[in-house]
């Protein structure tokens, strides 16, 4: 009885801060589609870099503002990820693609995961097309390494995890884009880049001020309780 | 050809690193079992917190020095956790439990996860045998409000989330655990608690910490990017 009412108390307190961060979050920077709804694919290949993955998941479905799919990119089968962990795909890409366009794709990474991405011709086109219809592309990682591959954002300023910077600078050798080591998060035009696991937090963050506005964006990463601090980096 | 090759960099990368990060830890605290694993338990239960799940996960598995069970508490189906991700367990609670005793048992939270372990009289049962025995417990979030249900660990200093927090001092109304505001972790005894999403990692590398030393936890922090005074906080 206690913890019938302990957990009906939980469910309404939650409720209360759902409604909270959701409702008119004085954006100046509102770029989701007309629903409402941010219209996401989150790329997850076998051997993707956990924190990236799931933090971003995380972030963006606690908003309620954004439609998440976790797109398996070989498929709907199960995809172990470089943790070790069991996760089912919510759609094939195949199957996703098809209930295209995205508002944002997201491209995370891993030491496994990015060469996924990296030599996927299927992933390649759809980014192609998503950036030449006016998307946003939000990459962590080797994710950006990926976007190199695929031959997108050409000029802009990207960043990566030093690793894949590294493999990055050899890629880029006729200097297309401009690579950036020091900042964790970096947002040009409608590329969002970041460095790695560590940052995951702030760059999904980063995705949430850049389509909903930063008080919304703040107040989730204080009900995550994430440091002011640490939220500014972003 | 050259993606070929610089996926076998990579790999031959990952090697290195790996070996770095696993040999001779210099600890002075080491309580690995006698396989040089620490046998480790991580429950999944609907709803549960997916960075309080998966950065913890991802952290211990990529030492390489912990074997990471994933336990469904409620069976060997799919959990969705409270990101909507699905996650296939390791094995069932059941199962796991019969393959047993474990060095460390975790437990994560969650709005929705915290609820269900709460209510579990298995999980209780099975933590009260495991405290008895001398086991490792760390719980962050609503995990450590579990614990107070469970019985276990009277007498220590314990932190959680702060919404928890206000649950747990409603519950302990004989004052029989020491509530702690302050801390991002706390180590005391056998007891590690942490507050919420945004501590797991530090609550992750305390862990690593505990059982393989600092330098240790150090250096696998490093790989991920965190930095230094982030890492100090645990």
């Amino acid at each position: 009885m206690l913890f019938t009412a302990i957990f009906l108390l939980l469910l309404a307190n939650f409720a209360t801060l759902t409604h909270a961060t959701t409702r008119s979050p004085q954006t100046s920077n509102r770029n989701a589609t007309r629903s409402g709804k941010v219209k996401t694919l989150l790329l997850l290949a076998y051997g993707g870099e956990d924190m990236e993955i799931f933090i971003t998941a995380d972030v963006l479905t606690k908003t309620k503002e954004f439609d998440v799919t976790v797109a398996g990119v070989t498929g709907p089968e199960m995809v172990i990820t470089g943790a070790d962990v069991r996760c089912i795909p919510d759609q094939s890409l195949d199957s996703a693609m098809q209930k295209g366009p995205y508002d944002l794709i997201v491209l995370p990474g891993g030491l496994y995961g990015a060469p996924v991405l990296v030599a996927s011709d299927k992933v390649g086109g759809f980014v192609r097309q998503h950036v030449a219809r006016g998307g946003v592309v939000a990459a962590i990682c080797g994710g950006n390494w990926a976007l190199m591959k695929y031959g997108v954002f050409k000029g802009k300023r990207i960043t990566s995890f030093p690793y894949f910077r590294m493999l990055m600078r050899q890629f880029d050798v006729r200097k297309e884009w401009k690579i950036v080591d020091e900042d964790r998060v970096l947002v040009d035009g409608k590329l969002i880049s970041s460095q790695g696991p560590a940052t995951t937090a702030e760059f999904s963050f980063a995705i949430v001020e850049y389509f909903l506005g930063k008080p919304h964006a703040e107040l989730l990463a204080n009900f995550f309780l994430f440091k002011n601090d640490l939220f500014s980096l972003s």
